[in-house]
């Protein structure tokens, strides 16, 4: 396993921000979800009164899986480059939210040299259902940069990471990962994706079905190995990092709530660190938000991936930190308590 | 009745607007909401692209009956200041979303004139449980303040109206308001408000009970003198000039959307250029927005007025229009579709 120290929420940081919600000037309580979020924003961060500085990370690979996507795969790499371009949904949700946007090529079918992308040296992953997914070195890889990237973040004052990716077919080793952490069949779980048809679905349970009766993984690294993906694996060490480092996150969708899962089967006590950022349609989203036992903050139907639904979350946040640090108290406004 | 030339939504620039999110670089409708929320705000907006630019106008005013909330009737004039000032929850989410925020004295009890204010002349509502809340002619002049606002705003180049409101004890005429506008019962549609223990909640139910069996209205502006409010009837008139102007408005809580059922019920073809903004915990909310057939953006737990619910819809609106002006089509990104 990883060799990781992991950071507790800060309670006392939680308790002066409890204490503060109480005295702003409303109802105690009354700005509902807003309140929560502060209070767990200070937790994370290990200030009562806490900033948002968020940086979106999008890990982007290939799969050798096929014929589980509506889109062909030379799209990931054309995606990546949309993202960089500042013309990909996730680009503008960044900007609008004041996030910095980094980009990660764990493993891209294509010649990513010209773009300003992080660098793994991984290839695409293998198929899984005739082979390993990654090799137990590109999981260590992989982790290894989502924990750098979250040690860089915390070095330049970022408070809040959000993991978001990008990879056609990649809702296939994601369904895989949520099958084998919740225990639930690929029928159930599996779901159209970017736009399969019902024939499509089914289909795509199958694949997972093999993948599944093929590799039985016996622990979290092994299963992200065998039915993973180089971004989500990005991801995983992403969010692990995040506990390190004492930054809040924000899981995205389907993708990256199942790395964001499997990093809490690695470590536990990284599960109140997470925030979900919103709930998808996909059947395997909600059944890890249960798994997690996390609300998500949005649910607005989205399933995009890319950040997306995190990003949207994101400007929830920030009204909830600038409530939190922006009201007056009832003693400073001079109101009747 | 009021003399109304509402403008229906631009069926044009919402067909094109839809042609553009299906040329975005991202699968079809896999944005969700935020989609819906682009396509619908070029129709409300007559722009294929749209552009946000809100203001929030919160309306203000003190109540005749008493005993049925749990702050003290001083509040209204010493939240209206905070706001002012820029402490309040609204000032801070108005701020953070960049939009502005007008104050209206719609029947204060207090003496506003040092507060930089809309005016209206209006004094507090009557006791709805004994007599009228407002005179035929307070109604007039009320929901024209609001049709006058909506219109500068118009002149003022704002494309999204977001209404508000403070008043110590309102959510008691809301709910009186929803109550006749849907058949509800008292007892079921009675909630907390900002913090009745339930005890509180029985009474104010008999209260509300009390008040329909006097007043019997026949018309919504004879609800609005009977069982409404000064802050409620600007809000309707503000909904009302939306409709007029060619203005998206945001709806916020119970009071705020039981101004707004008002204004359906007063020209029924306003109601597609309304967005609910959030759905709040107060029971009569929840019944209003059925009977409105909208879908709130939030469901966040928040109940405090003031158009919070509905400015941080507006964060979420304002991430619709971003992706929807600022990501790349597929053909520019060279994205294979």
């Amino acid at each position: 396993m990883i060799d990781l120290a992991l950071r507790p929420l800060d309670t006392a940081a939680m308790d002066a921000a409890r204490a503060r919600q109480g005295q702003l000037v409303k109802p105690p309580g009354s700005l509902g979800r807003l309140e929560e979020l502060a209070i767990w924003l200070a937790g994370a961060t290990g200030d009562a009164r806490p900033t948002v500085n968020a940086r979106v990370v999008v890990a982007a690979a290939d799969h050798g899986v096929s014929g589980v996507s509506a889109y062909p795969r030379e799209v990931t790499a054309q995606m990546l480059a949309t993202f960089l371009a500042g013309g990909g949904a996730v680009s503008v949700l960044a900007r609008e939210t004041g996030a910095e946007l980094v980009c990660v090529d764990a493993g891209v079918d294509a010649d990513t040299s010209a773009l300003d992308v992080v660098r793994t040296g991984l290839s695409p992953s293998g198929d899984l259902t005739t082979q390993d997914a990654l090799t137990e070195r590109d999981v260590t890889t992989a982790i290894d940069t989502g924990r750098d990237l979250a040690a860089q973040a915390a070095q330049d004052g970022i408070t809040v990471l959000v993991g978001g990716e990008m990879g056609i077919g990649n809702t296939t080793p994601a369904t895989c990962l949520a099958c084998w952490l919740t225990g639930g069949a690929p029928e159930e779980l599996a779901g159209p994706g970017t736009g399969l048809d019902p024939e499509g679905v089914k289909h795509k349970a199958d694949v997972i079905a093999r993948a599944l009766a093929l590799h039985r993984p016996s622990d979290p690294l092994e299963a992200l190995s065998t039915i993973g993906g180089g971004e989500i694996a990005v991801l995983t060490g992403l969010a692990l990092g995040a506990g390190e480092h004492g930054l809040a996150y924000i899981c995205d969708g389907l993708i990256a709530t199942a790395a964001a899962a499997i990093a809490v089967a690695i470590a536990p006590d990284l599960r109140p660190r997470l925030l979900a950022g919103h709930r998808s349609p996909e059947p395997a989203h909600t059944r890890l938000l249960e798994h997690l036992q996390l609300e998500p903050v949005l649910e607005l139907q989205m399933r995009l991936g890319e950040a997306s639904g995190a990003v949207a979350a994101l400007a929830i946040l920030r009204l909830a930190a600038a409530t939190h640090d922006g009201m007056l108290t009832f003693a400073e406004a001079g109101v009747s308590g």
